[in-house]
């Protein structure tokens, strides 16, 4: 099963800037060899099912490992049976109208 | 990892009403054995991580088996390696404030 | 225009410990006379569009008020046109099935 | 009070395809003036908290205008009194690290 995902994942408990954190999430989805696209709010990630909630449990691990001792993350998972749709298909599909 | 996770399945293409997708999913939380509370919008789900994203998946293939052509979900996850703290404990410290 | 709401205030920079802050915004909620109801997640909200966005607004202003620097926030919001749901209906209608 | 904002709007009951309900809703952004950008799960907008909350509640009275019954809204909001900090400057942070 195929997913776009939106993925924003918050330390809590390491002060106010969270980006080295948020940094780590991204190498997490590079080492997994993810499709994804980091915008100002969160990270949209395309892959199959398992390996993008296995690369969601590495980033709370990570993160957890850099010191972070509470973690709240926010995810949209889409999927759909009707046809197949990548990230850009949805913003092209919203472009176009 | 234990997680305490919101979970907010929206069936589309299926018409208004989607009282019967979220009951199918309430039914796949009660299968899997996983702690779990109904909301006004969404459900709060306490377990093991690799145990509640199972459920969550099979919700999603569930609700398409049941004929929605499209899903899209929301997820809170926490995790924190600092003490336990169920989702009875949350409210408590709240509600103790 | 009625809606039925699900806010999740997370204040950053202020440590681990964020129920003071969520007990605040309870606070908020009561003194503007907005039905609510607190869960492990968040707090479902019911009410005019305008009142619950102007508490909701409150609620960053008074975290702030206490000290925090950074909040991120997550809310859900539902309307329909097609009839008037509270959220007990919500909760009875997926319970019924 | 500054805002940046991640929205994404759902209607329900018109069938699988929004992406027209979506467009209607960057038009309500651009004639509000408001700085936005489109991602596959989202829109990430900045402005001052009122502007951007009447632009988000006019996105549904539109969206219900065209003939949704029922809309599911999802919105992350983050402000800060430390600092400003622009929808590129949270980008170019991560991307730095």
């Amino acid at each position: 099963m195929n997913v776009i995902v939106d993925l924003c994942v918050v330390p809590m408990g390491v002060g106010v800037s969270v980006g080295k954190y948020v940094a780590e999430c991204q190498r997490v989805l590079e080492e997994a060899g993810l499709e994804h696209q980091l915008h100002a709010y969160g990270t949209n990630i395309e892959g199959e099912w398992d390996e993008v909630f296995a690369a969601i449990k590495q980033c709370h691990e990570r993160v957890h490992a850099m010191g972070a001792p509470r973690i709240t993350t926010s995810i949209k998972v889409g999927t759909r049976t009707d046809r197949t749709q990548t990230m850009q298909d949805k913003v092209a599909s919203v472009r176009k109208k």
